[in-house]
């Protein structure tokens, strides 16, 4: 199958791939967004997430058809586009020159719904940077098959920055979002979930003396500025924290997750 | 002591020290750096660094009070700003308006130099991305009194972007560059240190296996793409790896410095 060339800037197809990379209001109300990068968006293609379009240049089209291949047999379309329209699509400065558009709801699911209670879980409650939750992401799956559940306000899991932190995590863990911290520790509770809060205090119990070799476990963290609210840390089952001989505030909320999951991970059995 | 005003962004006081946030080459020859925000300019002022100038806007004077007050204790001279002359200088889109300039060497030593063996120590080879460098050093920080060493060609630490996810961390760490992997290594092990290199090996001893309670240790950790160097991995005592249950083909180099780290703070006297 020919596949068309998009030349314009001005194309319509290329506009509305665009505007997913720029807007997650966007990205929710199309139920779709923009993977930028021959890696991604062979990850996107492999994951079994519907990819209604892709993009690519000439160029990448020699130098990344390993990449491309798996790609076009899933599309719905693919594009041959120009520099300037992959210069459009693109959010870094020099572009691969690989774009597809996935189904939103492949990657994440809304709502604490349709869970089997096996997995241990992270909680994100609040995070705000797209480079940290890509980052976290990323981590929990190389550490090995964690849910994650983004609460409340968290930033956009699909937004480009994320996605390219994340390594194409998302397409591989489960991610799910639920804006109400009732709804989703109660639904953890009911599944027999033990949920542990993170806070930078002391008198809670020391992340290396937990016994997460046993039943089921979540480890909920809140955003860098402000920790967990207290509605979430109300609804926890008990305190964690990680134990710092050193003079930082805090750790980062990347780092935080890194220690809290290789905790949890480490004590699984292997 | 009434401050001088800046009005112009052809100032020249102002546009040395805005040169010193754009080159890593100009902080070297010119032995100083610049450092942007009331919290890690009140931090480099508390940390007994040299501060030669200080920079402040009349509305950071307002709302910085308390940040600028140490400042200004030891600062040698101290300029007011107006706004045009802060958006010189800044590298984020809102600036809070308050910059000092800092001697180089009071950051950072030159050299596996004068150098007490008492602390355990990361490693860091050929790290490129400088948000990752900066959360490794606020990580170091955060766990207790690392001693870091730059082995080969890392970023530059005193950049802006470093300087800013470091939180302040390169004011209290020691932090050293060395660009040869023979002298790291041969000093720290005439020093009586093991060096451990951390690499994606599963047939490497798992770093929870380690026992860092004995004796001295150091961390080995190579850059994101590469990994350690086969100079730096032949020079190392022994081979550590992070056991992954997961598919991704590595963690990030911050995660994996974060769990190496905190293998070994958890594993020292608290």
């Amino acid at each position: 199958m020919e596949h068309l060339r998009i030349t314009s800037r001005r194309n319509p197809v290329a506009r509305a791939a665009a505007a997913l990379a720029a807007s997650s209001r966007e990205r929710r109300e199309r139920d779709a967004f923009l993977c930028e990068g021959a890696r991604l968006c062979r990850d996107a293609a492999l994951s079994g997430v519907e990819v209604p379009v892709c993009f690519y240049t000439d160029e990448a089209a020699v130098k990344y058809q390993e990449y491309l291949e798996p790609l076009w047999r899933v599309c719905g379309e693919a594009f041959v586009i120009d520099p300037p329209v992959a210069q459009l699509l693109s959010s870094t400065k020099t572009p691969q020159g690989v774009f597809c558009v996935c189904r939103r709801a492949g990657a994440v699911a809304e709502g604490v719904v349709g869970f089997q209670p096996r997995r241990p879980c992270l909680i994100l409650e609040n995070i705000q940077d797209p480079g940290n939750l890509g980052a976290i992401l990323r981590t929990a799956e190389a550490l090995g098959g964690f849910r994650v559940f983004l609460l409340g306000d968290c930033c956009d899991p699909l937004s480009p920055k994320a996605l390219r932190a994340s390594m194409g995590a998302v397409f591989r863990i489960e991610l799910a979002l639920e804006p109400s911290p009732q709804q989703l520790f109660a639904t953890l509770a009911r599944m027999g979930y033990a949920c542990h809060g993170a806070v930078p205090d002391c008198k809670a119990r020391p992340v290396d003396a937990m016994d997460f070799a046993q039943g089921l476990h979540a480890v909920a963290i809140g955003n860098e500025g402000g920790g967990l609210t207290k509605a979430a840390v109300s609804l926890c089952t008990d305190l964690v924290t990680i134990p710092m001989g050193g003079r930082a505030e805090s750790l980062n909320a990347a780092a935080a997750a890194t220690i809290l999951l290789w905790e949890m991970a480490r004590k699984q059995e292997r």
